[in-house]
């Protein structure tokens, strides 16, 4: 069927509550991603999908159409994990050089993102000399002799680049069948054989209630079957920033003390050894969590980080001094008590301020700049303690004000909330 | 509020079935029409309309700020009449020039349009040197000195024709709310006092049912109402064609047999005279139904036909012998019984397969092409009568098929459907 007949019988059927075959679907991408498709008929279809929704067939048939759009990769042998994006989130960083020290091998196709800070590919570029820009033949060939290569994804899914950036001007981002698709439409894409979801819920995430993170992960899960992955996810906490540091240099930083087996917050540790059992558990690796345990504890997991990194062109000298922001400024708590909640989202907003993240496309990332929380939820707290320590020069004195307001102190003793809250 | 903020505002509240403030939907007309809001953004708000509706107050408001987007005429003593379209309705061409000849003044602004045949401006085109191209001043004084004017809306509610194609391009046409904001912008421009809308329900109308006609009807009265106009609306059945015939030349020369008080199908009469009647209560004349019986029998009508047509410049010996196309031929009917129906949809289809409407703007019309029913629904018929004259030369062969498959015969006697079927 032709593209414009599709869309136009897509649009009739849809704003009924119709179903769209396969075939439409498929018509309908293809259409739009090569330009017979005008952006207003597909923001019409899109609003009627975001209003009537699409049952699971429909979405699969959606995120088919997507992932095969451009260019695919595969690595059946390989384990990959995504999040669907939290403040402080630096599972990847330090999970996957885990793993792969426990002989799993990782080819991850990564994105730089909009948020609170830059995405993975930022933030290991913070590393002096570290590049993502590699080309497939180099990338398949560390994957295959260091087991652990990240490369910048840019010519993945990119239909699901165009409709998301449509979405993004028609409120139509927020649906449940089209969040689901355009993120398992780009892990198809980079072919990974096993791979973990990370669905966040909470102030800082997307979905804000568990019973939306598990409704999205549960799609992820059966949409990465359906495509030949084998998947499972999780459902984890983002109420509060994840670990201490929140910019992309100081969340490198703080992944090498974990690596190093040196302490960090519990919640941190908690997690990425999670994530890192679940990964081995996937690949089929036996007595995982011991796996994980013995390669944190003799060292194996750090060099298979700076084996990574060299790989990469980084400095590993520079790994024990990272480039930190010189401008430092420390907020204090105005009264005492427990902490509550440090909440994500106004961390992340001040991270934001401070130069660590993009508020739109093409926006140049500080990457010293970010925040040190010093308090954890359930912490108790005295009156002028510091709180935060903060980096970077632009818009400070707005962050100060940011974090004050993030930090909510409770009178009565609180319980530190627990960081994992599902799995499937 | 800036017009690209108010259309987010709009597409987020709409989306889940909230209501829209005047301020909200003048900000995104009026956005929409200087081209500060994109096509796709309007869509998806579009859309989000379909779905979800439009309480009255948010029809209004989008109504008026359609009608108040271009030029806008005000003729309050002047009577009008609007209908919303269906095959061989030649009402305008007869009703007006009766109640001009009764004494209620008409200031007709009038389009072109899609479908079947031509509009009334094309109709009234096919005698020779008529012209619709007149200057307002031109058009205001023939008002006032013959009673009756017609010209060609070009500029009126300019943003309600931008939507317009959008809507017929993204699946968002058949929605009351749009339909009815859409017709009543239009006629609030051209500013007529007094108004009768003529509601068509049927295979050969937009509205499918007498419920939805009736719905229809109720909003343009109550629209029109409140932006000052005094308005009343018929239900009208458009089963069957409106009289004999079908095409441009033919509908004016049908239309002046009426006028000359000549015989015409009785559902063509009985509707001319219905409309009349209602026009001139609306304009407060009293003995309606008595006047418009005494403009046909005295010829009082037709003289004031006459007078119109010369005052635009039509040559009046030319209505006694219009151009009507010199291929002719007859169609037969396979069988004999009762007329059942007589399909206006199918007969509309015929008469644009031979050159009488436009199946897209800017479609060249042949004025002499078009059809001649010669049975009605309810009359009995033998195999092998004639049923149907064609006049054209575009894909006659297909004419003849569709015309074939429009009529419909049934064993048993049929009685004549109603033309007129309810009224508010």
């Amino acid at each position: 069927m032709h593209s414009v007949n599709a869309v136009i019988d897509a649009i009739e059927t849809k704003k009924f509550g119709g179903g769209l075959s396969e075939e439409i679907v498929r018509s309908v991408v293809g259409g739009y991603t090569a330009g017979e498709v005008p952006d207003y008929q597909m923001a019409s279809l899109l609003m009627a999908i975001f209003i009537r929704g699409m049952d699971y067939g429909e979405t699969l048939a959606l995120t088919r159409a997507m992932a095969e759009s451009g260019k695919t990769y595969s690595f059946p042998g390989c384990v990959d994990k995504h999040s669907t994006g939290g403040v402080g989130d630096k599972v990847s960083l330090t999970a996957l050089p885990i793993v792969a020290a426990c002989g799993a091998p990782v080819a991850k196709l990564s994105g730089r993102g909009l948020g609170a800070t830059g995405g993975t590919v930022d933030k290991l570029e913070s590393i002096p000399g570290f590049s993502c820009d590699l080309a497939e033949e180099r990338f398949t060939r560390q994957v295959e002799e260091v087991g652990l290569a990240i490369i910048e994804a840019g010519e993945l899914a990119p239909a699901d680049k165009e409709i998301y950036a449509l979405r993004d001007t028609t409120g139509t981002v927020d649906s449940l069948p089209l969040i689901g698709s355009s993120i398992v439409s780009k892990k198809a894409a980079t072919g990974a054989g096993h791979l973990l979801y990370d669905v966040k819920r909470g102030s800082g995430a997307f979905m804000r209630t568990t019973e939306e993170a598990r409704e999205l992960a549960g799609l992820l899960v059966r949409l990465s079957g359906d495509l030949g992955i084998e998947a499972s996810a999780l459902i984890t906490a983002m109420d509060n920033p994840l670990g201490s540091a929140v910019g992309n240099a100081l969340e490198v930083r703080e992944s090498i003390s974990l690596l190093k087996n040196e302490p960090v917050p519990e919640d941190l540790n908690g997690e990425v050894t999670h994530v890192a059992t679940r990964l081995l558990e996937l690949k089929g690796i036996p007595e995982s969590a011991a796996a994980v345990e013995r390669a944190l504890s003799s060292g194996a997991a750090y060099e298979k980080f700076e084996e990574f990194v060299s790989a990469q062109g980084g400095d590993i000298e520079a790994l024990e001094d990272l480039p930190i922001s010189a401008s430092v400024s420390e907020v204090r708590s105005k009264r005492g008590g427990y902490v509550a909640r440090f909440a994500a989202s106004g961390i992340g907003s001040a991270a934001l301020a401070l130069g660590a993240g993009r508020a739109k496309k093409g926006d140049k990332i500080d990457p010293g700049s970010g925040i040190e929380i010093l308090v954890k939820a359930g912490d108790p707290i005295g009156e002028g303690q510091p709180v935060a320590r903060l980096y970077g020069e632009r818009e400070a004195e707005r962050a100060v004000h940011l974090v004050l307001e993030a930090l909510e102190i409770s009178d009565e003793p609180v319980d530190p909330p627990p960081a994992i809250l599902d799995s499937l």
